[in-house]
């Protein structure tokens, strides 16, 4: 399958590096795009059907874009992380949850993963729905004593704390503040003419599915409960995905499409100039947002994860990046980060589910240290 | 060694499982006993002289017993979890401690697990001896700000706040609430008339007990310390529940005596009607004690052991059970727990020392799994 | 290579395991100095041009040296761990770090670990310019939250407030209250004419620092940051310590030079009485700076090394040690501490850096071991 797209000169060997990865899986169709310092050096895909301008399921690479809006209105002055979430949101004080500050919230602190017995798909599709109910819940572990990845609910939260704060949904400041004005291919809430470049998302091989069938966690376990694995039936991710009701609203924890130059755009935005604008966040936002907020074990993941602000700390999974890289990954096995120190901004999508890719399929080690090797020389 | 007992229909897989796991281990003598929602559902037994009515040391097995009585306390509002430990004993206030709320020492945060130069006899077979000797003493750690296992003093401890509180000892609340009004074979002060269903605990095998002396942690670590190794001479945990005095007062860290009968219908008497008696503990009393209250590296035992309030965490040990399945394991290898998702109580006990017993005998992993299996079919 | 020196009488095994280990290594230059209650049990060096009272580039190890002035003054009462740092030091109550106590900043828990862009020579041989410089800068993570190694400036930073509190340096307070009165080889500022006694630091073996460079960190990681890997060009251990300037200031963070005599010497005298004096710390100091501060992994090291309270805790290294073991290994690959519950203070020091030298080199191991088979029988 060969690779197409362009590369700047200097990164010949982030295509060699695609190109191995490509060859290596049969089957695979994947996007990689980088910029560094606000300019795009290299924009490349592989895989029947995939193009540049192909939208994936990118799932919980979604919480980034969910974070960057959060980390706008705290530089804003819209929100103060270290306000209770009551002071915004009155009724997410019961059952304990009353004196919460909103910087533990995003922090995957709060403890409010999921409900016992499940959530809807209803829920699990609107991020209002999925708010109210989870408000009055009883957390999963005392409120800021531990951390645990809220996988399918933080962007409803912290959603809702948008909502209250700016008379905007997370969804609605994320179009206005972020994707429009840069053009981003990066979506919370797919229009309907952007359909038709959707190609729906793979599951596993079966084979990899049987695996992970005998591994999956019990229902009611913390990794359970956050995965909605509790419901009846148990949330399927790859029909969540390619559900048109669910991509329409975009939750903002788990319904994102998109693709990898669209969010690659993102990322460089950030920390970057990018077609004229000056970089979203400025330094202090950036300090803040890139510190380590959870040190540890995950309760949920059982992983020492290392979270930052909202956002998935990159240094610990790739070496190569400065301690204050800051990005998210998403189920199907994509990654997507910034690396303020280098100025690269990067990021890899693949339409079908990586064995092993929770926190980002094995294949984003060899990408990420080609990039960084080329991108030091630059 | 045939098994001796009965199981309820659907629960045959799990007369197998005990059935392979004594025959895999010459000599043992061992009892299992499982309820799901109230219903008896396995009562199994085997091995040379015993019964399902042998009683038997379960060492901090006792400490189950212990934290449902401050559990039950709790829910009375007789014991506030965010009070000082010294609001209800002055004394405890040495050194220190002063500010130390009880869900701190509940949850082996205190760092009081012993005193330099080690603990006497009669110190160690008596609750209200040993709290007078620790009241005074330097903790291990700056108290809250790490966790380890109490092994041989959180039941001292916490059972000093309850006879402050209560006026009565832990082990007569424990007697009076639980004990007598369910009939339970297990005990926190065996009777003298109980004497003769009692069979002495066996030590290791002479070639484990080799191995395991090459590893004993040194007498001034903090797991010596927490072992009383640091005595002149160190305790002898086999010496210790073969002798009668400690029997006869039961101290409530490591001094309990039954049958995985009497435990398991303890922890199903928890969460369960039992006998026409609602369950012990109503979902605001479970949620609490069965939140996380120790994250990271137990400072004694070295392990990511994750308890609970006074609680073991089970679900890390046995991936079948939900994230709130709260009990725990005693010395010589047993295992007992209740889990609310499923209703399941189960309890597991063994005549002889286990190797690598710590927190559950290994055979406790195949155990729960066929318990699980016939469970969920249920 | 012929061990010189001498033992005492029931120390012949721990010259029996010196040798082994000198022999093992060809090229080793090292030396070995033990005392038991306060007397000096063994005292061995062996290697080209090494005598007992050569002096070595310890690096680190000065870090023992530093918090042991820091423990005096609290002690005195001119230092209060729970006040802020900034009681002391108001400059560096900027972006942020106004109300971090002096017990966090002890403990390795500040977040400044270094600065942006990296620290120049200067600053590195000078703590007062290196505390100027750090004073308004960001922290690396929200200080107090988690900890990492502040490898090359806690000395300045808790040097700083020792010179604030008490009118002189932490370099002038060692001198006068511990280096000079009992005569140590142990130089925090090595004067001038005990240069002649210096041995210049030998590098790794050519093959080693080819491994080593291969898995050099990435400058920005917190790794590259706390070593200062992130400055033009990176810091170079080796030819730091082979610079006069550096020795004659003595940088508390890594600038000590001295004997294994010198350092055992200050162990010792920290918790027994040598030469007549009493021990320099007492009971309740000792138990204040010998607890366990840093529970967890090491932000920047990434291991789990439970820091004591400016101390590294020993006895994860060395199981055969008391809980409360305490003391600081140097880059070079030596170790040195004190162990209150058997009185035994150890020093081993060596020329050449060791493979896998961090947290003292991996002979340490077996050395241990025999000082402790021996002193147990003393």
């Amino acid at each position: 399958m060969p690779v197409q797209g362009t590369v700047a000169e200097g990164f010949e060997n982030v295509r060699d590096a695609f190109a191995e990865v490509v060859a290596a899986e049969p089957g695979l169709s994947a996007q990689l795009a980088v910029h560094v310092r606000g300019r795009r050096v290299v924009d490349v895909w592989a895989g029947d059907g995939v193009s540049g301008d192909s939208l994936l399921a990118l799932y919980s690479s979604g919480k980034g874009a969910a974070h960057l809006v959060v980390a706008l209105l705290v530089q804003d002055g819209i929100l103060d992380l270290d306000r209770p979430v009551a002071h915004y949101w009155p009724q997410f004080a019961a059952e304990g949850k009353g004196e919460l500050p909103l910087r533990e919230l995003v922090g995957h602190r709060a403890g409010v993963i999921g409900v016992d017995g499940g959530m809807s798909p209803d829920e699990l599709a609107d991020d209002r729905l999925l708010a109210q109910r989870l408000a009055g819940r009883r957390p999963y572990w005392r409120p800021g004593s531990a951390y645990g990845y809220h996988a399918l609910t933080i962007g409803a939260l912290t959603g809702e704390v948008v909502r209250r704060a700016s008379g905007a949904s997370l969804q609605q400041v994320y179009e206005q503040r972020v994707r429009a004005p840069y053009g981003l291919d990066f979506y919370l809430g797919l229009p309907e003419h952007a359909e038709a470049r959707y190609l729906p998302v793979q599951p596993l091989m079966p084979e990899q599915q049987a695996i992970a069938d005998r591994h999956a966690p019990a229902p009611d376990s913390l990794m359970g409960v956050a995965f909605n694995l509790n419901a009846t039936p148990p949330t399927d991710l790859v029909a969540y995905a390619n559900t048109r009701a669910v991509r329409a609203r975009g939750p903002a924890s788990g319904g994102s499409v998109g693709s990898a130059r669209g969010l690659a755009t993102l990322y460089a935005a950030a920390i970057s100039e990018v077609g004229g604008r000056p970089p979203l966040l400025n330094p202090g936002t950036l300090s803040e947002f890139t510190k380590p907020h959870a040190i540890g074990t995950d309760l949920v993941t059982g992983e020492p994860d290392h979270f930052l602000l909202g956002f998935e700390a990159q240094a610990m999974r790739y070496p190569e990046l400065g301690a204050d890289a800051f990005g998210h990954s998403g189920a199907v096995g994509a990654q997507s980060f910034a690396d303020p120190s280098s100025g690269v901004a990067y990021s890899y999508t693949r339409r079908r589910f990586s064995f092993g890719g929770g926190g980002g399929a094995p294949e984003n080690r060899r990408l990420v240290a080609a990039v960084m090797r080329a991108a030091r020389q630059h």
